[in-house]
């Protein structure tokens, strides 16, 4: 007889854990069925920002599988519009609220995926619930926002945040012609950066008309008729059409805790490299779980796509009788903002004397082409290497066109703990209309060296 | 009293030594001379094609270092139009002529850089030396070049030769709006990739409206008057105004050989992992030289740029006594031609076959950004692994704006040894602009793996 797995959560790992078992196995050994509250399936969240600046015309492009096409192809009953209220690890059943036909029932499993991902934090503050203020983190909170760009027309909109999320956020207003300003508290745009990189990004968002305040805190909002007119903060009162929230997220865990799958140091979902919890054919994965970061040898909470499908797929070869592992994140991001763009990985000069790192660091100023080469960008580079040792601990990149995603050289060479003395030789590729003949992953890596050395001539006898 | 330092070559390699050696020591200790036969220093030659192509519109911007920059900057004594006639390491000199005066005088050193690069093949076939027969090495060639097409405005040219600079050459001919026809030996274009990579570029290149002749061998010219009228191959008479010669480069080693420094298997100049030659003092780099190949094991001739400016500051780090190794090459490249974009790391099928591997291969077809954002390129990537055990062996990209540099990230990973299934994990970065989710690197890693997988399911007992 079919074992059967329920998947809680139909977007990224879910679905992801449900492809790779049934790739292992077919449909008389394993039943697959997968619960989603909301209206769809498999989308790319991080495609949301870019819909809602009208990159992207129709939310059909960021659907990679509709439910229909789970069930024809891939034979897995995935329903949408099916909210998991309990699990109950003793009688190894869920019970499924079907929000539309307003029923509840009790269904078994033999094996649990859960990919309950996070929801967007929402701080407790006076009129936080006033219509105008949106979050954004599922497809169906993207369409309410491209709805009310289109049919109120806010001439004015505040961004709370200014991380990944709330930076996207603001480029996709600006395709609507709208006053933007974001309010942060770190001391630069984007906290994955250090400052001195993240200084960069402000003058940017400047340059292209955003007004940007850091070091700023929010403490309430302004509401008339029940709908917000103003952001107040520490430092003023900001009149406003619209509200965005980019606070971060925080893991969905309420429903694993409560039926007590055990959670970790950071309060995510705790899982071992083959994305078991601690319970039995109890798997997890995504935003709820918390990931091996490699650098700092500690837990972290990182609620990307990118690991959240690895994850997934990792869970469901393992759940599919296969073996799989999934060793960790470097903490790898890249994104773009007014023709910005911005690569980091591992860790930053201050994250790494917080975990206990003494870095160096160098920064380098140089081109993506030939510096006589037609549409040579600058691009900033900046290496953070062990004392010492000289092992890459981290790499920030700021640049125009063709700069960001240079940042996967320095992922790789950070996975394999490479020494700035051997990456500063390695065989990257050159042609004028992709690099100068020293690549600036090279030009940065022996500048770094060469600090690790001057700083070792000066602290040894 | 001051050693002094004589370098042959002005140019990548000997210029780069020039300037290490200078950072280890000053003037009093370090008494530097370059003796360069050509007009120029220190000039990006891998810039001729474009400015040969209107993409550069003078040659200084190709100039890293003139001569008064090096005297007035580095205390280096470069002297263009200088050649050296024969090295004596018995009586440590080297015979130098000076090619304006007409004069020779022996120059006495302690310590000797070659770097005497390579000279573009030239083979003897009836009419090669006719005028209108071009080969393209040195700055001088590129300026002699670009006045014919200025003055002369020929209608047809033949490029004879398909490799990247017969490819690069090709491409600049086309900002003339000249009929170009190139031919070639092997199957495809670019023999550094395998045939089936190489066939998209020949379709690339006759969409363009080039000519492309494969499988063809020049085996002579038709001339009038001492000016070339015709190539003649093994299967046709093509009637041109101009032949460009793309047929490859040839290691200037007489003068090394001729003074009995060591040459290497290749019949390049053999150099340790510090670049010492066989003889006490005596440094070498650049195309003149063999390089140690990681991969395959072997050392290869391969005269690329980025090898030479590595090559020279190993030197010149070692020969101002400080300690630097320079560990090999992967065989990475990179080139554009008619908007396609190339890539290669490693060996390619065939040549991991030739060296004594069993590979298994993957082809994946994928988007240089997510599918629904603008602006995202079709990228096709063929990762190479050894059967059994899956590691890497080389990469292939080809496609189209955005593609070719994601070959760097698969030369760290098969700097490392990665084997394809640690690297379908490693934290690549991801954001919609960028990638899709899973990036091409990614899905060729997973889709390699389970070529490797299936390989050893049905092979095992």
């Amino acid at each position: 007889m079919a074992q059967r797995l329920i998947v809680i959560g139909g977007d990224a790992a879910g679905m992801s854990a449900a492809s790779a078992a049934r790739r292992q196995l077919p449909q008389d050994q394993l039943e697959i069925v997968a619960f989603e509250r909301g209206h769809y399936t498999s989308y790319s969240a991080c495609g949301i920002p870019y819909f809602i600046g009208k990159d992207v015309a129709d939310t059909t492009e960021l659907i990679a599988r509709t439910p229909q096409q789970f069930r024809d192809h891939h034979a897995i009953d995935a329903r949408t519009g099916h909210e998991v209220l309990e699990i109950d690890l003793h009688r190894r059943a869920v019970l499924v609220r079907d929000l539309t036909a307003g029923r509840e029932a009790w269904e078994g499993f033999d094996q649990l995926m859960v990919a309950t991902g996070a929801t967007p934090a929402r701080p407790p503050l006076p009129g936080i619930d006033a219509a105008g203020i949106h979050g954004v983190q599922t497809l169906d909170d993207g369409i309410a926002l491209r709805t009310v760009l289109e049919r109120e027309r806010p001439g004015r909109a505040v961004v709370v945040g200014a991380g990944y999320i709330g930076l996207e956020l603001a480029e996709a207003l600006s395709a609507w012609g709208v006053d933007i300003t974001v309010i942060g508290r770190p001391p630069a745009p984007l906290p994955g950066l250090d400052p001195d990189m993240g200084a960069l990004i402000a003058t940017a968002m400047e340059g292209y008309g955003m007004e940007v305040r850091m070091e700023e805190t929010v403490t309430g909002f302004e509401t008339h008729a029940g709908k917000v007119t103003a952001v107040v903060t520490d430092q003023a009162t900001i009149p406003t059409d619209l509200v965005i929230l980019g606070l971060g997220v925080t893991p969905n865990t309420t429903l694993a805790a409560d039926a007590g799958i055990p959670l970790g140091e950071t309060g995510a979902i705790a899982v071992d490299r083959r994305l078991r919890t601690g319970i039995e054919g109890v798997w997890a994965g995504g935003d709820c779980v918390e990931k091996f970061h490699r650098v700092s040898r500690r837990h972290v909470s990182l609620p990307l796509g990118t690991h959240a499908n690895k994850e997934g797929r990792t869970a469901g070869i393992n759940l599919g009788g296969g073996y799989a592992t999934f060793p960790g994140v470097l903490g790898t991001a890249v994104t773009k903002i007014c023709d910005i763009e911005v690569g980091r990985t591992g860790l930053g000069e201050l994250e790494a004397q917080a975990a206990g790192f003494d870095p160096v660091t160098a920064v380098v100023d140089s081109t993506t082409r030939a510096g006589y080469y037609p549409g040579a960008k600058p691009i900033r580079t900046k290496l953070i290497a062990e004392r010492g040792t000289g092992r890459l601990l981290g790499a920030q990149i700021v640049g125009e066109e063709g700069a960001a995603k240079r940042i996967d050289v320095l992922s790789v060479a950070l996975w394999h703990e490479t020494p700035v003395e051997e990456l500063l030789n390695i065989d990257l590729s050159y042609a004028p209309p992709f690099s100068p003949v020293w690549d600036p992953v090279l030009i940065a890596a022996r500048k770094t060296w060469q600090a690790v050395e001057t700083d070792r001539a000066r602290t040894e006898p």
